[in-house]
């Protein structure tokens, strides 16, 4: 979505699902995407299912409209390309953080998993630290122009925080890059609505208790 | 390395290096990718350690150069990139089947977490086979060329098909498919030296027992 709002097209057709309804799994998703998941995208008659797949093609279908998401010069394409996959392991470990609480009943939770898996996660977040300690004095995540990587990186940190909160002290850079991005119009115009109306958890603090985990808080 | 071959860029420096020797954690490794995961590319001073980012990346850099990776038909081309991007899906699959095995002493195997692995990696084969079968007539996944979604799918696909040999039976088109692609100079060029000299395991097979999970049948 917010490569849609940089691309500026901004006449398409969205529509927002409750997951914990399982509306992902409704007949009009899965007519688009078989596997019931999102995102769910059409153009046309192109169907396209995979995020990372989308933001390509609108780069490639739109290359002149709005905000050009890889750039020309090819050593900055390359950065921008390794960070943008970079964003998947990214993802995959807040996420192992995350679905031990949503997928385990909280007898089963072990506490060293947890712990484990916070671990994992932190060592993540040092690499990305590392890279924006490198940049540092560049407005983005790796230069001065916003590109896909941005738009990739962005909503994992956006969640992430919303799990640590007290993250600023760990990661001066990175959370100085989340305030600097966090006002964009596009990440703006693609703020999940019900992040506004309830507070994030923090999973993180030495006393959560995983009884109180809430995941309503994340997702609506 | 699908992708240097069909690029025609033979002059490449790559060394084989053995996992289960921790060689993916060796200096020289990690000098270019601080995670020390495979792979890892360098290219005059460019890094890139993503394999879908490097397969971009050739594609890019090297636009001329042998096989053109993805078609400049928006409509094809964003087929390409949904099934590209699919892929990381099929292989987080036959990773849940295998690297359970993997992970667990085997005292730790519950059966019904295997039969469930299997079950959520034959479900997402019947997706693959149905595109397949709606392109039946056509030489490659996508359509009558090969594409970077070829590069990307045959290697799960083989790896799959050498832990259920047996596949054929209930997959005839991708099994047909594998046959097809399988000679295929960039593929026969880069198959793992490894399995050619020992076979795969059928971890399938009703009768496996988890005691007799053999790693190195995969790996080296």
């Amino acid at each position: 979505m917010i490569c849609l709002e940089e691309k500026g097209l901004r006449n398409y057709n969205s529509k927002q699902l409750s997951f914990l309804n399982n509306e992902h799994k409704s007949e009009q998703v899965v007519d688009i995407n078989p596997r019931g998941q999102l995102p769910a995208f059409k153009h046309d008659d192109t169907i396209l299912n995979e995020s990372l797949g989308i933001c390509h093609y609108l780069e490639d279908t739109f290359p002149e409209k709005g905000t050009k998401l890889l750039p020309n010069e090819p050593k900055e394409k390359a950065l921008a390309l390794q960070r943008v996959y970079e964003a998947l392991t990214l993802q995959r470990k807040w996420q192992q953080v995350f679905y031990y609480f949503v997928h385990n009943p909280v007898e089963n939770i072990k506490q060293e998993v947890v712990t484990n898996n916070k671990k994992e996660l932190l060592q993540e977040l040092e690499l990305w630290e590392s890279y924006l300690q490198n940049h540092k004095g560049d407005f983005y995540l790796t230069g001065s122009k916003f590109t896909m990587a941005d738009a990739v990186f962005f909503p994992q940190l956006a969640i992430i925080i919303r799990m640590h909160p007290k993250f600023n002290n760990a990661f001066p850079i990175m959370a100085d890059y989340y305030d600097r991005l966090s006002p964009r119009k596009s990440i703006q115009d693609t703020w999940p609505p019900h992040w506004r109306e309830v507070d994030g958890q923090d999973i993180f603090d030495e006393k959560f208790d995983p009884r109180d985990f809430d995941v309503t808080r994340f997702f609506g």
